[in-house]
């Protein structure tokens, strides 16, 4: 189907940091014209883009969208006690049908707030793949490995990751990726995350890992093996593969000196780390080094939800105070943060993360037309501090109306949140 | 006309931290009856609670509304530019009728993210004052007094708060007060600011001024004076009076005894103190000590916007991050300081603040419908961690319905949005 979205403001992310005014997009599956109208591009949905602003559909680059079950479920708590005595008792008793209802939920989150591609850490993927395929969005699955003390549940948790790659990767019209996923270095022995490294070569794909995500996992990774965790990855040799690396909060000089010099690509959580009390990454410092920090929400159960736009403001924002700096994490930044720099950590820039001729048809309209985004100073500006989650309008992806008027058209809301709801209930009083 | 909440969630914020489930509200200018359905009261109005939370409506306890104008005007600057040469020259070409336009696109955003009552200091305050008996919400009037070289100028700009407050303090049924603005002291001297306090005594009112907001200004005042912004006005006297001060970023041990001796009602401005790079006050801190911490949004230019939903967000896990301690400004904390803290600030906790028998009918309803608030574990949690200013569906001042399933019933939201592009653009061309 060809879609006109027609005279459109349009903010590509294509590197130019330009605004275009009055502008046409034609699109199918891939993104076909852009500019003037066409008479003789037949189309069959016309879209008017009366104030309303076309971006690239947003990347949460890390997250675990299961855990939605448990929003809200355990706050305010030091995180020992939250991961000890709520969140871990409680994710060991879960059953494959709350991961796809959670997962399900996370996604008409997902798409209510604009994001279209997203890298998920779980259990149950295949739970999230069947999701996937049905919301018509586009993720990478990627299945949690933590080490455990038994040899037969470890190889069992790489064969997990082997399956999920065979059954899903490249899946939905290419909508789906699968990675592996060592959890941390803290919970994968060097031996283990040997292992990972060498199914990742064998499969030809990323690795998606935590890295420094609080100062006791720095201390502890210094303690027992003299080295910051980034370093002991580098030394295991884990990041000549492409490394989604989440958080990298406490990083030092030299750690973001090997993230330069092994395309490592970061994911700031701004909205997890600072409910959690993990602290501040240095954003501007790796930017300002050419480093392409991608943004992420991290689970709903730690954030509490997962709007990439709250994740944007934080981004631009919280860094400016943290570098007594009020020019530090420009909006534009922040927006590419959110779009083609998350593009590149999913290894997906080829076809995602910005609206350029060829690249996917994957892209968001925000209703302009409210009074918080009056008046129209600075439209860049305008997206990055002022626009809501609940302005995006319309969110298109592989070329498909995925939402629109704010009405998802893939998934059955209503039952969704009936399902969540009562798996949630099930799951704290088993 | 009485108004029945049938079936309603009720966080009634009245200090003792509950929740209660399926209650009745009945109200009118005041809050008549909470509990079982009475058959003796005759009502007008019945609205149905299912699915919706009632709290306090909230209380931006330090903004400049009519500054909407110049919302993402001027983004990504240092401090200094940004006042220096964007907002300052901006501002001295304003009319009357920028700020009622403003203002009144400020109420439009305030409503619609469930804001009942707010604290403002700006020029043109009978504009505001307008506003504000058309919108039918409730606010404090505070026109902002920097001293200039010049005793006449000075003396009329004290005038002006004199018939400001003949003019307006008590009007609209009494959902209007007026307060005496002192800048800050960095812009009035200590002579000007006796005469301030002079003013508020003879009217009987309060104070709000900026104290410590930055840095340099704390640096500026140890230069001028020997003592921090707080202990100055504090020798002053002016902390003898009944004062808003607004930010306190930078305040040190003494400041704080300071406020807690004399009362005094810090309000944090935290998306303002981040995007301007101004730093983190220390809300923990006062919070334990016994300061009634408030909320605001300060002005859309440096937030930018009004959304204390936001604000309530950031107060929560900014300070989580910043005293490395999740624990930090638990959810209801957070709440507490954008309901019955603001109300406290603004010397109106006697009748605003919380859901209490023979308050004010000022509440607010919360659409839990929405799938970024499934499943609900902990509605405080989510009031705090998880709502969205969108999810605001009902807004109710004085026992009448402002807004209803998102239409607000006072104001002609299409002129606003119009007339505030309008003198916008003729603002900055001026």
């Amino acid at each position: 189907m060809t879609i006109l979205i027609k005279g459109i403001t349009l903010v590509p992310m294509d590197g130019k940091n330009e605004v275009i005014e009055e502008t046409n997009i034609y699109l199918d599956e891939e993104i076909i014209h852009i500019g003037e109208l066409k008479e003789d591009i037949e189309v069959e949905r016309v879209i008017d883009g009366k104030n309303k602003v076309a971006m690239p559909g947003l990347i949460n680059a890390h997250t675990h969208i299961g855990m939605s079950l448990l929003r809200n479920f355990a706050d305010d708590l030091p995180l020992h006690s939250w991961l000890t005595e709520k969140i871990w008792p409680t994710e060991a008793k879960l059953i494959a049908k709350d991961v796809y209802w959670g997962s399900l939920l996370s996604m008409v989150e997902m798409i209510q707030s604009g994001t279209t591609a997203f890298c998920d850490m779980y259990f149950f993927m295949d739970e999230v793949g069947k999701g996937l395929e049905e919301a018509g969005i586009r993720g990478v699955l990627t299945r949690g490995l933590i080490e455990e003390n038994d040899e037969v549940v470890n190889k069992e948790k790489l064969r997990d990751t082997r399956d999920l790659f065979k059954n899903w990767h490249g899946k939905g019209n290419g909508r789906i990726k699968v990675m592996v996923a060592p959890h941390a270095p803290y919970t994968c022995s060097p031996d283990f995350l040997l292992e990972t490294m060498k199914l990742a070569n064998e499969l030809n794909t990323g690795i998606h890992i935590h890295l420094s995500e609080t100062k006791k996992e720095v201390e502890d990774s210094f303690k027992a093996f003299g080295k910051s965790p980034i370093k002991h990855v580098y030394d295991l040799g884990l990041l000549d593969i492409h490394t989604i690396a989440a958080h990298c909060v406490h990083v030092d000089e030299e750690d973001i000196e090997i993230m330069k010099e092994k395309n490592v690509y970061p994911v700031n959580n701004p909205g997890s780390n600072l409910k959690l009390a993990s602290g501040f990454a240095p954003v501007d410092k790796m930017l300002k080094k050419g480093i392409s920090v991608a943004l992420g929400t991290d689970g709903s159960s730690s954030n509490n939800n997962l709007n990439m736009f709250e994740e944007i403001n934080l981004a631009a924002i919280v860094n400016k105070a943290v570098n007594l700096d009020a020019v530090s994490v420009p909006a534009i930044d922040a927006l590419g943060m959110a779009t083609i720099n998350g593009a590149k950590a999913l290894d997906w820039d080829d076809e995602i993360g910005s609206i350029e001729i060829g690249k996917k048809g994957d892209l968001i309209l925000i209703d302009m037309d409210k009074p918080h985004l009056y008046p129209r100073h600075n439209i860049i500006s305008s997206l990055a501090y002022s626009v809501q989650a609940a302005d995006v309008d319309t969110v298109i992806v592989d070329g498909k109306i995925i939402m629109e008027k704010r009405e998802i058209k893939t998934l059955d809301v209503e039952k969704i949140k009936y399902m969540t709801e009562k798996h949630a209930k099930d799951l704290i009083s088993r």
